[in-house]
This record gives C-alpha cells, sequence and structure tokens, in this order.
C-alpha cells in the first residue's frame, strides 16, 4: 500500500537515494542487477532517514521506453517499498503521458511520483500550474515536483511554488538551482508545512542548503559510498558546519574528477552559458556505474547518446576513489 | 516502397508541410479528422514541391504516446505516400528509443525521418555524432536532420554538420536558427552535395534564406492558406525579391497576432535569455488548430500543458485572416 | 556648421565607414596618421553615399581618455567635415557624461552623434527612454541609436524604439542584431520618416538587411578595401541579388579568418552563450589595423585588454587578402 | 602613506563597507555630505575589522567624470585613510586608462585599487590576464580583483584566478557570483596565502559564503544601519550559524522592498536571462540614499539612466526600516 502523501511529506528528508538503471550486455533491462544494487543500498541505508527515487535523470529514464520504466518501477517497490518510501520519476512533457505513468506507479505501490518540467517545448506559467494541477488531481499518492532548470530550461519562480504547495498532493519539491540566493527565497516563500524542499543537486550542495535547515539531498553517493552521505546528513541534522565542510572536501576529489573529464571533452554545442551548462555532464551516469563496479557491485554501461567513460579514466577514478578511502 | 535517401534529397525542396495531429473530444487521436487534414493539403499541393512532415513539433509528437505516433505516422504514409514523400519525426531523447520509432516509420513506409537533437539530458558533441550515426545505421531510409535550438538548447555547428552530412543516408537538415550570420555559415559549410539545408522556422526567415538559395521552408500554412505558402515559394525560386517582401509583409499580421497572444501572457518562467524564448510560443499549435477550424478543417484543441487560446482570441484570429483575405 | 537633424537623416544612407584610431608607438595617438587614413578613405568614397562614424567601438572609444576622444572627433570634422556627414561616438554609462561629450562633438561640427546603450549597469526601458531623450534635448544635431546588443547585452525592442523615432533630433538607428526576424520587425515597426535603420554588425549581415531595402550599412572595409563595400552597396541598391550574394561569398574569406584566429585563441570566460559570444572577437580591430598596414596605410596596435594578432597571423591575413585580390 | 599590499591583504576582513557618492540639487559633487556619511560610517565601525570601498558600482564611478572620481577618492582617503583601509575603484574598459586612475588613486595615498572586469568589449583569457598584470606592474599598492559577472558578463573561472593570485600585489578577489558550486570551487582554488576572496555580492549571499570561512563581505547596510552589518560579521566569525540565520531572516525584508519594487518596473530589456538579471536592479542606489535620508543622513538622487524611487516609494521603505527597527 502507498503512503497517503502528508506521511510521506514528512518521510521526505535525509538521503534521497538515487536509484540508477543498469543495462546488461545486450542493453536490456538488467532486473538482477537493479535488484543486487538496491539490497546494497537498502542494507546500507537501514534505519536511517531515506527515499528510494527510481526512475530519474539520473536514471536515464529519458532513454528507456515505457515498459522499461515500468519494469524498473515496479522492481524499485517490491524490493524496497514498506522499508523506505518509493518515489518514481514519471514525468513527461506532456500532461496526459505524464498522468498515465504516474498511475500506473500508484497502482504497484509507488508512494510517491517525482514530475519533472515538461523539457520539450516551454509554456506558461499558467501552463505550468494547470499541468501540475491536473497530474494531481489524477492520483492519490504524493508528488515532489522536479523543478529541474539545468536539464529543462524552465524553472518554476517562489510565487508560482507557493501556488503549487497548496495543492494537497503536491508535497515536496527537488530543487535543482545553484543559484544559493534562489534557494534563499524559494525555502522562505514556501510555508513547510505545505511542502518539503529537498537539495536536488548533490551533496555539494547541500552543504549550503543545509545552513537554512534543508532537511533532505539527493545523492548518488548510496550507490558506492554510502557512509559519506549518511555523515553529511547527520553533521548537517547536528548543524555541525565544522564537521559538514571538512566533508564537503572530502567528497570534492570525486567532483574534481567530473570536471576534468568534462573539460577533455570540451564545450557542448549548446545555445546556452558556459556558466550554466558546466553543471551538465554527459557522462556522470558512467562515472557513477564505473564507481560501483569498482566497489564490486553491478555497474555496466549508460545509453546513448550519453558518453561511457574510457577505460584509461576508469582507473583515474579507482585511484580517486582510492585516495578518497572509498576503495 | 519508401524512396532511397538520394531520391528523397532529391525531393526535399519547396513546402515542407508540417501535418498537426488532431484530437477528439475525449482527447483521442481524431484519425478521420487526420485524413480529412491530409486530403485538403494534399489537393492544395498537388503538381508543387512540397514534403509531408509528421509528428513533429507542431503535431505535438511530444504530448503523444508511442502508439499515437505510430499510428499517425501510417495514416500519413497511407494517405499522401507516393503522392508526396513523407518524412516522420522520430527523434526521442535516447538514442535506442529513437531507433525503434525509425525502424517503425521505415516499416510502414515512410520516406524519410526527421530526427530532432537529443532534448532532454545535453550530450557532447562526439555525443552527438555518434546518436545520429549508430540511427544512421539502423535504417535505410534518408534522415533530416532537426537542429532546434530553439526547443532543445543543443545547436549543431557547420563543423559537426559536415561531418554528419558525409554520412550517406543523412541528406537534409532542418535548421531553426534565427541568426543569419549562422545560416549564412551553415549553408556555405555543408557542400549541397551531401545535404539539403531547409528553413526550418516558418514562412519569415525564409524570405532571409531564399536569398542564398534556400531550397524550401518548413511552414503550417498549408495547412490553412496554401495559396499564401505556394506563393512564397515560387517567388523565391523565381528570385523575384520585390514580390517575396510584399508577400512577407502580408503574413506579418498572422505573425504580429501570435506576439500580442503571447505578450498578454507574460514572460516564461526560463532560465533562457527573453531574446531567445520569445519565438517559444506555448500557444501556436493552438492558433493554427483554430486558422484552420475558422477555413472549415478539422482544428480542435491542443494537449497539456500548452495553452489553447480564449473564445475572444478566436475572434481577433478570425479578423485578422479576414483581413489577409484567408477568410 | 553642423547639418540640420533632418537632413543628417536623409544622408544617412550607403557606407556608413568607421574611422579607426590609429596609436603611435609610444601609445599617444597618432594625429597624422589618423589624417592620413582619412584621406585615404575620403578619396576612395568620393561621390559616393557615405557617412564617416569616428570614436565608435572599432575606434576604441572605451580605451581612450576623454581628451583623446575629443581630439580624434574634432580631427575627423576638420579632414572630412563639409565633404561628407561625420557622426561621433559619444555615449557613456551615464547620461551626463554623454551629454557632455555631446555638446563637444556639436560644439566641434560634427553632424551627429551615436549614441551606445548604456554599457556598465543595465537600466529599465524607462531610464533608456529618459536617458536617450534627456540627451537629445541637450543638442541641437541629430543622433543615431546604437543598439548594440553584443557589447552591452541591453536590446532596444521594437516598441521602445518608436516611441525614441518620435523625439525630432534621434534620426537613426545602427541595429546590431544577428536575428533576421528581429531586424525584420524593427523596420517594419519605425516609420522610415522618422528614423533610418541601418545594419550596424558589417558587410555580411547587410546583404540579408538589404532584402528589406535596408539604406546602408556600416563596414571596416572602406579602411583596406573600399570598392569592396562600394560594390556591396550598389549592389543592394540595384537590388541584384544574385551580385550581392557573389560579393559576400567574396568576402568571406575575410570573416573566416576571423573565426580561424578566435578558435585559437578560445572561449571567452562570459556568462554568455557562445551563441552570441561568438561574434565578438577581441581582436577584431587589430585585424582591421594589420590589413590597413598590408596595404600600405598606417596601422598600428590595438590597446589592452583587446589583443594584437601575432606576426604569423599578419602573413595569414596577407595571404586572404591576396586570394581575395585586395593585395 | 599607503600600506603594503601583504598588510593590506591582512586587513581586508569583516566588513567592506561601501561609500556612496553624494550629489547637490545641481548634481555636483557633494563634498560635505561625502565628509558626513563617511563620519557616520567611520563611528560606527571604529574598531571593528571594516575596509571603506569608494567610486565602485554602487557609488556610480561608470556616471561620474574622472575628475569626479578623484575627488571622491582622495575625500575618502582624507577622512579615513589611517583608520581603516582605503580602497578605491579605478577600473575602466581600458587598460591604460585603469592604469592612469590607479596611479592616480596610490598617489593620494589609497591603500589599494579594485579593478572590475573590462566592461565594454570582452576579451580572452589572456587578454583578461594581461590586463590586470600590466596594472599590477604600473603601481605598488594592493589590487583587489572585482569578478563582477553581473554588470560585465565575464567571469574570472578559478585556474584563471589562480593565475592572478600568483601576483605579488593582486591581493584580493570581490566575488560576485550567485552560485554556491562556482564559489565553492573558487575559494578552494585559490591558496589564502596568496589571495583573500571576500562575498562581493552583500549580506545575504555572505551567509552561504560564511560556511567556507568567508572572512568578509561588502555592504551597504553600514551607510544606514550599521549596527545590522556588525552582527552578521560577529555571527559569521564566531560560526554561530543559527544566529546567521536569523539575522538573515531580519534583513529580508529589505531585500523584499528591492524585489517588488522591480517588478512593478518590468523586465530589463536584456539579452541575458531573467535568471541573472534580476539581481540587476537599475534602482538599488536610489533605494540605498533613500535608507540614508531616512535615518537624518545626505542621501539626495542618483544620476541617470538609473532610477529615483518615488515618493510613495519612499515611504514604503520607511515602513519596512521602521518593522525592521532600524527607524
Amino acid at each position: 500500500m502507498s503512503m497517503e502523501p502528508k506521511e510521506l511529506k514528512d518521510k521526505i528528508k535525509g538521503i534521497i537515494h538515487v536509484v540508477l538503471t543498469h543495462f546488461d550486455e545486450n542493453d536490456r533491462l538488467d532486473e538482477k542487477a537493479l535488484r543486487k544494487s538496491l539490497n546494497y543500498a537498502a542494507n546500507a541505508l537501514k534505519g536511517e532517514d531515506a527515499v528510494f527515487l527510481s526512475t530519474g535523470s539520473i536514471a536515464e529514464f529519458y532513454a528507456m521506453t515505457d515498459q522499461e520504466c515500468k519494469k524498473a518501477i515496479s522492481i524499485v517497490v517490491e524490493e524496497v517499498g514498506g522499508q523506505f518510501p518509493v518515489i518514481a520519476g514519471t514525468g513527461r512533457p506532456g500532461t496526459k503521458l505524464t498522468i498515465e505513468m504516474s498511475q500506473y506507479a500508484q497502482g504497484v505501490g509507488a508512494d510517491g511520483v517525482l514530475i519533472v518540467n515538461p523539457y520539450y517545448q516551454p509554456t506558461t506559467k499558467e501552463g505550468l500550474f494547470r499541468h501540475f494541477q491536473t497530474i494531481a488531481e489524477s492520483i492519490d499518492i504524493g508528488i515532489m515536483v522536479y523543478n529541474s532548470a539545468l536539464t529543462t530550461k524552465l524553472w518554476i519562480p517562489p510565487d508560482l511554488m507557493v501556488r503549487l504547495s497548496k495543492i494537497d498532493n503536491i508535497v515536496a519539491d527537488k530543487e535543482t538551482t545553484t543559484n544559493a540566493l534562489a534557494y534563499y527565497w524559494m525555502q522562505k516563500a514556501v510555508d513547510p508545512k505545505d511542502m518539503v524542499i529537498i537539495c536536488g543537486i548533490g551533496q555539494l550542495m547541500y552543504t549550503f542548503c543545509a545552513l537554512y535547515g534543508c532537511p533532505g539531498f539527493v545523492t548518488e553517493f548510496a550507490n558506492f559510498a554510502p557512509d559519506i552521505a549518511i555523515s553529511l546528513y547527520k553533521a548537517a541534522q547536528q548543524r555541525d558546519f565544522d564537521k559538514l565542510t571538512q566533508l564537503a572536501d572530502k567528497i570534492a576529489p570525486y567532483q574534481e574528477f567530473l570536471t576534468k573529464v568534462a573539460q577533455r571533452r570540451g564545450t557542448l554545442p549548446t545555445v546556452l552559458s558556459p556558466y550554466i551548462s558546466s553543471n551538465e555532464l554527459p557522462f556522470y551516469q558512467s562515472v557513477m556505474k564505473t564507481a560501483m563496479s569498482l566497489i564490486g557491485l553491478p555497474g555496466g554501461h549508460v545509453r546513448g547518446p550519453m558518453e561511457n567513460i574510457t577505460a584509461e579514466e576508469k582507473e583515474e577514478l579507482r585511484k580517486v576513489l582510492t585516495d578518497m578511502g572509498i576503495l
């Protein structure tokens, strides 16, 4: 049974664990690998504040068929449902398609859905409001808005987020801005009774958001270094900012490796500013999967058009993770 | 039978007619309406240089299920295949999904596919090259690259387009830049023996591209005012630039109506510049469908999250089209 | 004596010749060189539709003291005033500073002033209107608005330009957009009785603007290859678009050289899109000065922080100009 | 006597107080008012870690003549030199002009200069490096780089900042990014022995930067509410983050007032994203001056093309400051 939206809202805190999707040698969904990875993370996060997030950007939902997405969602619910809240990424560029996928997720027992801003043709503020409102009316479970400026180029500003937060089963915002002032105003505008705002960009941005009591953060680290994610969260909850910044410095080498790989691959052919696009790394899923395989978990390749890192880069990553004490 | 890519390339000229998708009152694909609209355009374009383009942005492919897209493609092939080259929009954010849809289109007899730049997570230049190359290898029919900076934020620069143009069955670029110098360098860089560059933004930009012999343009006008589209093309082919600019001024009121509607609806909540986003109008399909219904063809609503224009705006549009001599 | 604004407006057509500023070995304003260059251009343009534009971006006004700017303006008026209309770049980021410089230009006999959008702190639409209005009221001579999106990031949209065009002595717009549709709407919005819109970006963009009867274009070519500039203008006036596009192709190698040099120097550290900044070349003045020296005119260095091209690049440019028939 | 660069570097901490420039009813530099404001701030900041910053953006340097800038610098040195380090804004779009103004500042006894990125024509990374290097070689006093993405659109990335930090008398970065991750990487890249990185955007961004030990922040508050600025700094130094966030919430109404005024005035006609330009408020100096006049200090108008707030807005501000306990 899915949770009530209110219960889900209360449980959205701590480590928002992004579940990756594994593919086998024939590029088919690797169910066994997925279950193994889920169990690894579930064991590591047992007893901790944590939420499992499936079929999001990092899970390559955009490169999977609807059938594959549905399969992945049901596997996640089967393996960890009940133990942890499960939120399934079900956003599509059209309202109707999003509803269909969200109703499926509800049907198989997901506790909530993650709805990304429409990502092909942009729409107006009213169009965005209606999109989320219509979806909310079509399901009973809770909704986490995925305010993803980096991939969708749309950004729901605070006044619109406040309106969305007043809809009963819209209970959370996975906020992806790197702009500290934008984050400040968003968390100030939205009543925490209506909506939980989590840091959607990862552990490094979370150190900043933690200052204002941000209750949780999306992280890939529980896939291969869960202790780091747990330590970060605990330091933030204890408001031990000295420890928090020390931990940030400890994970910096992983991020620096990402930057180094990005620089090798050159600028994206985008009409956007490099200032923005420097955060868009078409191989970050490959780095995560490689990190997983380095600790003995299933990893595997990523689907095109994203890039897989090279064998040499895998060795570089091994060194980075070793120096970080992960290997 | 589908055409050979080389034959398709030679036939990509004139009016690149965008086929819309109609939905019935229950929001289901309206097959009958689609056939009626296709026949209207096919009659109007008989004997002219024209290509039918289905399931593109204007056809709301992003808001349709894969099944609906497939159905729409097969209807277009059935109704006008053989009479006109049929190109089906089959691009998806992942390589594999794009291949599957493209093979379907080939299977039902489409003459080519339109592949938009990956539109969720951006990729590198090499990622883009591999994406198109892998798709090209998976089918036998011709490919039109949809270099859509406005919706995807990626823009394939001339040097990468030249590489793509050297792949045998990549035969055309639906170029959507509004930057006249970018267009100049693109057409100069690419060998016309390898690839046809058409104006992907519509009739007004086409007047500029025509200067450098651009062989065709994407237009919605054949859906409700085919004579205007045909006249524009003929003026351009005859290099009668006085007539061409007079025709541009004649269609300006339609564009001005779009701008007026946009200003009413306010700025998009986008991280992009208004300079760019002013061309992104989340109701332009609704205006087209309304124009169709005003001349007695099927029109209907657009799917969320895009906007439908209001009843008052329909009356404004009626006046505009009357003043333009269309009604 | 300066011209009346109305007379100036009628004379703003043809070749809007950008006068460069030369500096001697001690980096002082090289008056003798400036006079020599002016005479070269004046001889070449005798009898043609032409305007002399001093102390603009290309003249490095932003790297010169006010005293140097004043000296340069008075030299230009002395050498070519009476023969050709002289317009002096006098825009500054503040209204008051702009007024002071504009009154100076009027005092020494300039026929008009070129006022760039405020380029440090951006202002509102009303702030922009008031800026230009206040300046207009402070002088009697005509004003050319320099709508320079590339350097100022502000862009006066058509509705604001219309308001400015209704001010008596605001008579021209040096329009720098590369967006063909933006240009279309600007020329359509503004009544040609109120204001002349010239192509402010150079010869290549002019081929597009010429389609809609654009009366003149800013060009650096009269500094080292005046015949090309004159031919382009004549072809445009005769609406001989075949010739115009052939001429564009003839000058393309010069632009390609600029692009090649830019690629060597890498991306600018800008928060703007590369799409926009690709037109901002921090060494284009150096290329112009080098071209001048290659034909035996004064050239010299450019002031920091812009770049001077290398000795090797000078040889490359020599080859380009030789192939173009200029040397 | 000016300080040695090393001494200056050690003293750049705490409240980096931005000195405004006042103008009298005839729009002339109001020397008396300036001295009065300086004394108010100097009294308030006595015994605190503080630096006085003159002739920067907030001081409207871009709207002042060089003579006025020089006068303002010398007055600031006269009034508070010796008591506090004095840094004078002397950046211009050209290297040579910057050197001249910087040498003047050194000559009258300023302890350092603030050099903004070139703000008219953008330059390359090497051009930027050479610009700062050449200026550094021309003076003996210390340099604070003003990495002002908002007004100049250029942003010195960490690798270039590291190179600049190795130049002896380049001792500080007034960093204006709102991107928390950009700030993180900048402070991580630069060795604090080489360069001090202060928060250049104000009190609200400072709360985030304080997490990583940021030693000081630029603020306008010492002009009308010095206690708030001092409290913020002390909370940050004591790493009392609960108090720091409470203080942030206490100053939020002032920022909210700025946003409200901005929304009234509409979008800027800029080619940049609203995401970026929302921080560029063409009336913020007027709000500061009005706040000063409300506490009985000299305020006055701002120079065009920036906007002065209205009489009604002054009353709104009075209410805001009263509610904040400032009045």
